[in-house]
């Protein structure tokens, strides 16, 4: 079954928003196997909805709309349907029962408008709601009902609800197809993409070789996310699919060593969970990168067992009296181990973590934008730094800061010493090379004493 | 004219991408007035290139099709547009210098593949690189030329230059239309949707029955970075249009009072003009918000004069330790009010601000998730502290806290009294509405003893 994505919104089409559904639901799509050739984005116009509609089925079996299915008169996905199917749309009393319910649930009186949500073409089915108020639609189309068309409302939790619980469903009973396409992301850090790419050659020519059904190994750049393998297979069973991912994660296991980090998580859970197996506590202490490597840690579930908080010394006398850092260079190897010292001791931790750099668009104490020195105390020795060279923006350089700063703790927690520690920089003109370019570099690495 | 943009890369289609470039483009078009209907994503698949470009050809004027233009094999946009051309693709030996010396300045050399980003379909004319090594073009189609393709490589900031300085102004010479479209955006905090929907509604008739050339208001509820009122305006010419939008500035300013906060700015950039104008400094305290409230400040060009640092005390007993709080709740008024005061004196700031809450998903000493207490420190006065509910889920949560914080430092700053504080809660299960929903509600504030 061929699909394709319409959405529907003339916010979209102005720019005002970015369309984030459509790229979730070809997520989705991908990983059942279904071939999603075409997305098309419309404006809340009905001729024109029904125009990408009548292109979209002369291309593909199935269609999912997205969006237009709210209270208001802008919305026309409803109408756009029942007259691409040639029929009515009937109000249908249960619907508004149901809607008028949600509302009352809530203290609240139900606007004449919202009625309209309970419009349904004749012949379609209901996605009954249930996060918001619009109910979702199985509209039969083209002789005997050979072609479908979904509609699905536009709030992302309330589309990835329905799309999940109704809509791959009803492709997959479609699509009668027993093949599953599974997928898996290893994420790496410290290695360049170009370098990565010759150290995983090995693979992508052996599998080359082995041809239709053997895994395929995508490269995605993601920045702060580290950069990612995606490895895929297409088999008749998810049994046979795991297996075959089981082999090859293995074998890219062997050849990436303590690069690779983990398997579709964060780094920062990674860093939580050593941390956590350790029954150590981390506390961080960030110049410019101002909170963001606090505020990651925070977000990870769970984090209240092992981060106790972070000081932000932006200003240089707060390095001093919070961190008991002496005067002089606070952009400096010295400074950042004396930083991840002083927030250890002060935050009373096992651990300390610790930013400093310059993030630009101005040098600072003669170092270029783009330097960082990415501090590291733990209980059994002097304090380190590390000193690493960042491409990109002020957000990017921080991003980077922050993600090398927790793959410094992943490593030592692990135990590898410092020739895995690496410089980061930028490396090719080449277009499409993502943001994060790295640089292995055996060294780079000072062992700086602690600040006091 | 009538504008399509046709995204390429398969990276799209499976989701790994969202597609922020379409959006990017759009906004530039609507801002010059150049209508966009549909906007279309396809695959890295010459045929499928082919028949996206053919059905937008038949509805628009223009096509914008972005990337596709690297230097490997699954780069087909050139290709694609030489068919759709009926010639030949030409390689152009002038840019093969160009990209060749592009490598030999970063100490590279160039790949024989790079050559292939210097094929040229016969009869288009280049668009010079400067960032990266793809040039874009520009494609004469249809009879007598009457229809044209942009070509712009995937990659933002490349794609970006490339629009402003060859495509827009090649799209106005053929739009040859002197009207104008100007659109401003006033940013607004601490009124809910609804509410603020009715606040603005005299306006909204005013300009109805003003009819065609009046400006218009659209509703953008952005989380962080408040609801937001766009006003465009459609003019013969640019200063009449700016008149229009002045005229329609100063009503909405007249009707939302405090609430506007800015004309195109962020809240974090307001507070930091109204501390520097008052050469006050600035340092937070942040319990659940876990360093969000520093990065943003710290994300903010010149920082430094007014931002000092902040704590992130996310164990409880640093809240005692690094603030001087007593024993006691650390998620009430009280706490936060003693924090602000607390990041005031111990970082030794003119100001202090501090969050406190419950960000989900379970409860904290009896509070649900979604309860933040905000405290503000100043100079002149015991610190205080606001209650707010916010919707969401712990990332939003999180966002929402922030913004809040900011905006009760605004309001002190511009000497507003304590009616003028809110509330936040969800107040509406209709769809679309966006996250941050807002009840204005004319109490709601707690002024407790700083915690010392």
């Amino acid at each position: 079954v061929r699909v394709e994505i319409v959405a529907v919104g003339t916010e979209l089409l102005l720019g005002q928003i970015v369309d984030t559904n459509s790229a979730w639901i070809a997520e989705q799509l991908a990983a059942v196997g279904l071939d999603c050739h075409f997305q098309t984005r419309v404006g809340d116009n009905i001729g024109r909805i029904r125009q990408a509609l009548e292109v979209a089925l002369g291309r593909a079996e199935a269609v999912i709309c997205c969006g237009g299915l709210g209270p208001t008169q802008d919305d026309l996905t409803r109408e756009a349907l029942a007259e691409a199917m040639g029929v009515e749309l009937r109000r249908d009393p249960g619907l508004v029962a149901v809607i008028e319910e949600m509302f009352t649930r809530r203290g609240r009186t139900m606007s004449a408008n919202n009625a309209r949500q309970a419009d349904v073409p004749v012949g379609a089915e209901v996605i009954p709601q249930r996060l918001g108020t619009a109910p979702g639609l199985i509209c039969p189309l083209g002789a005997n009902g050979a072609q479908v068309a979904y509609a699905l409302p536009g709030v992302p939790h309330e589309m990835q609800e329905m799309l999940t619980r109704a809509v791959l469903p009803d492709l997959a009973r479609r699509a009668g197809e027993p093949a599953v396409i599974v997928s898996r992301t290893l994420r790496t850090w410290g290695l360049g993409e170009s370098q990565l790419a010759e150290v995983v050659a090995p693979r992508l020519e052996a599998l080359d070789a082995a041809g239709p059904g053997a895994p395929t190994i995508a490269f995605l750049a993601s920045g702060i996310e580290g950069i990612k393998l995606r490895l895929t297979v297409k088999s008749p069973d998810a049994g046979r699919a795991e297996a075959a991912l089981d082999l090859e994660e293995a074998e890219l296991r062997r050849l990436l060593g303590p690069a690779l980090f983990s398997v579709d998580q964060p780094m920062e859970a990674v860093v939580g969970g050593l941390l956590a197996e350790r029954g150590l506590t981390l506390a961080t202490a960030e110049s410019f990168t101002g909170g963001l490597l606090a505020s990651r840690l925070v977000a990870t579930p769970g984090a209240s067992a092992w981060f106790v908080g972070g000081v932000v010394t932006y200003a240089s006398r707060l390095k001093q009296s919070l961190l008991g850092l002496p005067e002089g260079p606070v952009v400096s190897a010295a400074a950042a181990a004396a930083m991840a010292e002083g927030a250890r001791r002060r935050l009373e931790a096992a651990v300390g973590l610790a930013t400093t750099g310059v993030a630009g668009p101005d040098p600072q104490e003669g170092h270029p934008p783009g330097t960082a020195f990415l501090g590291l105390a733990l209980a059994d020795g002097p304090a380190e730094a590390v000193a690493v060279r960042l491409p990109g923006d002020r957000e990017q350089v921080r991003q980077l800061a922050v993600i090398s700063a927790l793959d410094l703790l992943r490593r030592r927690l692990l135990g590898h010493d410092h020739h895995s520690i690496w410089v980061v920089g930028d490396d090719s003109p080449a277009q499409g090379s993502g943001p994060a370019v790295l640089h292995a570099n055996g060294g780079g690495s000072t062992t700086a004493p602690s600040g006091r």
